[in-house]
C-alpha cells in the first residue's frame, strides 16, 4: 500500500550525511546496533517483529526527484544532492530472526554499511522495528490469556493513524488469527473477519429484519451483534430465531457477538439459551476494551466465550505505547566506538558483535543470552553488563548464534518468510521459555551478559574517552 | 506520500454494504455523528485536527482493481463488486473547523451520505480524526508549559510506525514550530529542523574535529550536541571553541543541545560559560523524554532553555495513546435513529444536529456548547445530556453555530487551509478559554447540553425501542 522514499527520515540524518560527504567520510564503514533497554509491559520477554517490512523497504529506499527538489530548496549543498540522487542502501544487515524472543541490551540487529547509508536508514529502521516489536509482544501476552480461544484484531479505528497497517501485521505474528483490517489482509495475507456494527441494526426499523437480511446475504459468515437495544430481551431471541431459520434452510448460523455489558454473565446466559434452542455449535464472540487482563478474568469466570475481538489496547500497545529501541554506533572507520554516559546503563557496546543463546546439555534454555565480539565462537562465561560484581559461568552448555546475515549489498539473502511461518517460529521459541518468564506479574528476569573480551574492550574505550 | 484505497477499512463495513446493496437500501440516506466521550489527558479541552487530511482522502477514496480482485477472492457477491467498481464518496460533511476546541458528547462532525458511503468511510474517518485530535491536544498542552520557548517535534523514530506522518502534522497545529520529520516538512510545509546525533561525534576520533566539520558544512545551522562524552568537561568547551572560531569567521553559532543529565543544572552552567565567552546569542536546546510536566518543571527551575525537542511523549500521545472517538448513526431512511445502552452515557443522539457555542453579552465564552436539532436556530436553555436534574438557562447570550458544510457531493466546498492558518485559528479559539479550563489538574468542566427538542426526541425514541 505504501510507497516510502528516503525523506521518511529525521532531518539530522541528512545534515550529518552532508558533512560526511564533504569530508570524504561518506564511504567509511560503520556498524550500528539496534537494541532496546527495557522490556515492554513489565513483561519477561519481547517478540521481535518488523524485519520483513524493513528489509522490503530498504531494498528500494531512495530519494525521489521531488525529495531532491525539496532538499535543494531547504539549502543543501548541490554536490551532495547530486550524490543523493544515486543514493541507495547497499549495506549488510545481521539480524535476529523475525518472531524470535529478544531481550534488553543485546543487539537485536546490526547494520554494516557506509556512514551515510547507516545514518539515512536509522529513522525508518527504528520506526518500523520499535512499533512492530511492541505490538507483537502485546499480542503474545493477550494470546497467553486467550489460550485456545481465537483472537481477532479490531483495532484499526483507534490505531495511531497509518500505524494501523503494521499493527495488524505484528498482531498476527503475536498470535492473533484474523483482522478486521482489509488492506492488511490483502497485503499480508492475514485472514480477514468482520460482520456488522450497531449502525446496521439501527438502520432497520426492527432488529429481526436486520438479522434476517444479513443472514441471507452472508449465509456462511453470519455473526449477529445482539446488544444494540437489549441483549437478552431482544438481541438474543432474534438471533435464535434467525439461527433456527438458517438451520431449517440447511445453513449454519456461525455466531453472536456481545459488545457491551457484563460479558461473562451475558455469555453464560446466551450459551444456555442457544443450547436450549439446539444451536450448540453457535459461537460466542465478545469485544469491548479487552486486553490480556480482562481476557484472563473472563476465562477465570468460565465465560463460555469462543472468540475475543481486541481493538484499542492491542493496536496502540497500551499502556506503554512505545518501545524504547535505539540505534548506536559501535564501529566506524576501522575503529570500535562507544558513547559514554553518567548513567552506566546507557554506555554502549563497541565492535561487531554476536549474541548467543545458552542451552544446557539437554538442549533446554537456561535463561541467558551472551553478547560477544563477532569473532568469538565459544562462550562459557559472561559478565553482567553493568554490575561488575555479577557474572555467570556455564559448563556443558551449547551456544546458539542468534544474529545471521539477512541482507548483503542492499539485497535480501533469503526469501521473505510468510507471516504464518514467522508466527509458528515465534511460538516454537516461546515454548522454550518456562512459565516463570511468561507470567504478567514480576516475571523471572532473563539474563543478558557480555563476554570477557567485550567487557575488556568496553572498559578500554571508556578509559580512553574519559581522559 | 501515501496512497489510500477504500480497502483501508474494517471488513464489516464492506459486508454490511453488501446487504444494503442486495436489499436495495444502498441509496438510503444516512446521517452519522463523529464524537468522543472523554477528554484526553484528563484535560479541559481537545483540539480538533485531521479534517484537512480526511477531506483530501475522501475526494479520491475508491477501490482499486487489485482491491476488487481481493474482495472477489474473499467471496463477495459479483453484482455488488460491480457496484463497488464505481464507488466513490459523494456525500456531504458538516464539520467543526479544524483547530477549534471540541468537547465530549457533542458532534464534532456529521456525515450525510448514502448508507453504503457513510459506512465505507467510517474506519478511515475515525482512524484519521481520533489520532490527529489526540496529538494536537497533547501538543497544545506541551505548548502551554513551553510558553514563548520554541518546540520541535523529534518523535518520528518512536512513533507508531507510519503514524509518524500525521503526528507531525497534528503537532504543528497544536503549537509546535518545527519537526525533524522530513517528509512531513515536504508534504505539509512544516519547517524542518535537525543537526547531529551522538553517532556523528562518535564517528570522529575527537569531538572537537566533529564539531568543526559540522560548523563548516552548516554555517547557518550549527547546533552542537555536547553530551556524547562529558557535557561540561568536553562538550561545552569544544562547542565554545567552535563558536569563537565561527565568530572570527563572521558566522553565527546557533546553539548547543543537551540530551541527557540534569537539564536545568546543565543549561545554567552552559549559559554562564557561553555568556562569559561572549556567546550570549547562542541558544540552548534540550531533549530527553520531555512532556508538559517535565517542561513545566524546567521552567519552574528557571532553566535558561530556548528550545525544547519533544519526541515519544508527543507523537504517541502518552499516556492515553488513543482518543475514544466513535461514529454513530443518527438518521437513516428518513427516520431518526438511536442506540440504546444500559449505560446511559452511551445513549446516542438522533437526528441531524447543530452545535452552538454560547457567549455572554460581551461576546465572552460562558463555557458551554449546546446541541440542537439542525433546524433550531435559537437556544436559551439546555439540558444535561444524561442527568435529568440538571439544566442551564442563558439570557442575553449569543449562539455561534459550530458545524458548517465543508464537503458536498464528495467535493470540498472551501480550499484547504494552510497548517499555519489552522494553528492561528486554534490559538485564537484557545485564547477565549479562561485559565481554569487550561490547567492540567482537575480543570474546570466545559458544559455540554442538549436542547429541549432534542431531549424530547431522544426520549421518544428511547421509549419506542424499549417497548
Amino acid at each position: 500500500m505504501h510507497k516510502f522514499t528516503a525523506t521518511y527520515t529525521d532531518l539530522y540524518q541528512i545534515n550529518m550525511a552532508q558533512v560526511y560527504f564533504q569530508q570524504g567520510k561518506h564511504k567509511h564503514k560503520a556498524v550500528f546496533d539496534y537494541f532496546f533497554r527495557k522490556l515492554p509491559f513489565k513483561g519477561g520477554y519481547a517478540v521481535f517483529a518488523g524485519l520483513g517490512t524493513l528489509l522490503e523497504i530498504l531494498e528500494d529506499f531512495r530519494f525521489s526527484k521531488e525529495d531532491l527538489k525539496f532538499l535543494s530548496d531547504y539549502g543543501l549543498d548541490s554536490e551532495f544532492l547530486d550524490y543523493l540522487k544515486d543514493f541507495k542502501f547497499q549495506g549488510s544487515i545481521y539480524s535476529s530472526q523475525e518472531g524470535d524472543l529478544v531481550f534488553p541490551t543485546r543487539p537485536v540487529l546490526q547494520v554494516e554499511a557506509t556512514m551515510v547509508e547507516a545514518q539515512l536508514i536509522e529513522t525508518i529502521l527504528l520506526n518500523i522495528l520499535n512499533f512492530q516489536t511492541l505490538i507483537a509482544t502485546k499480542a503474545r501476552r493477550i494470546k497467553k490469556s486467550a489460550g485456545d480461544q481465537k483472537l481477532i484484531d479490531f483495532g484499526m479505528r483507534r490505531a495511531q493513524s497509518l500505524g494501523a497497517y503494521h499493527a495488524s501485521r505484528a498482531a498476527f505474528i503475536g498470535g492473533f488469527e484474523a483482522t478486521s483490517n482489509v488492506v492488511a489482509g490483502k497485503d499480508f495475507g492475514i485472514p480477514i473477519s468482520g460482520t456488522m456494527a450497531h449502525s446496521f441494526v439501527q438502520s432497520y426499523d426492527d432488529e429481526l429484519t436486520a438479522f434476517q437480511d444479513f443472514a441471507k446475504s452472508h449465509p456462511q459468515n453470519t455473526i449477529l451483534l445482539i446488544d444494540t437495544y437489549d441483549t437478552l430481551k431482544s438481541g438474543l431471541p432474534n438471533a435464535i430465531k434467525v439461527g433456527q431459520e438458517m438451520k431449517a434452510r440447511g445453513e449454519e448460523f456461525k455466531g453472536i457477538r456481545l459488545d457491551s455489558g457484563d460479558l461473562s454473565y451475558l455469555a453464560k446466559q446466551c450459551r444456555k439459551e442457544l443450547d436450549e434452542a439446539g444451536l450448540n455449535h453457535v459461537k460466542i464472540a465478545v469485544s469491548n476494551q479487552l486486553d490480556e487482563y480482562v481476557i484472563r478474568s473472563l476465562k477465570d469466570q468460565n465465560g463460555p466465550i469462543d472468540v475475543f475481538g481486541v481493538g484499542t489496547n492491542l493496536v496502540i500497545g497500551k499502556p506503554d505505547a512505545a518501545l524504547d529501541g535505539v540505534y548506536k554506533l559501535a564501529f566506524a572507520n576501522d575503529k570500535p566506538r562507544i558513547k559514554l554516559s553518567e548513567n552506566l546503563a546507557k554506555l554502549t557496546l563497541p565492535h561487531k558483535k554476536q549474541v548467543y543463546r545458552i542451552r544446557n546439555e539437554k538442549g533446554e534454555l537456561i535463561g541467558a543470552d551472551a553478547i560477544t565480539l563477532r569473532e568469538e565462537t565459544q562462550i562459557d562465561h559472561m559478565n553482567h553488563p553493568f554490575d561488575r560484581s555479577k557474572s555467570l559461568s556455564f559448563s556443558n552448555c551449547s551456544a546458539e548464534p542468534l544474529l545471521s546475515k539477512v541482507m548483503e549489498n542492499g539485497k535480501r539473502l533469503v526469501k521473505s518468510k510468510s507471516l504464518q511461518d514467522i508466527k509458528s517460529y515465534s511460538e516454537k521459541r516461546l515454548s522454550e521459555l518456562t512459565d516463570e518468564f511468561l507470567r504478567f506479574e514480576n516475571p523471572h528476569i532473563y539474563k543478558i551478559g557480555i563476554s570477557d573480551r567485550l567487557l575488556e574492550e568496553r572498559e578500554r574505550l571508556r578509559n580512553h574517552y574519559k581522559n
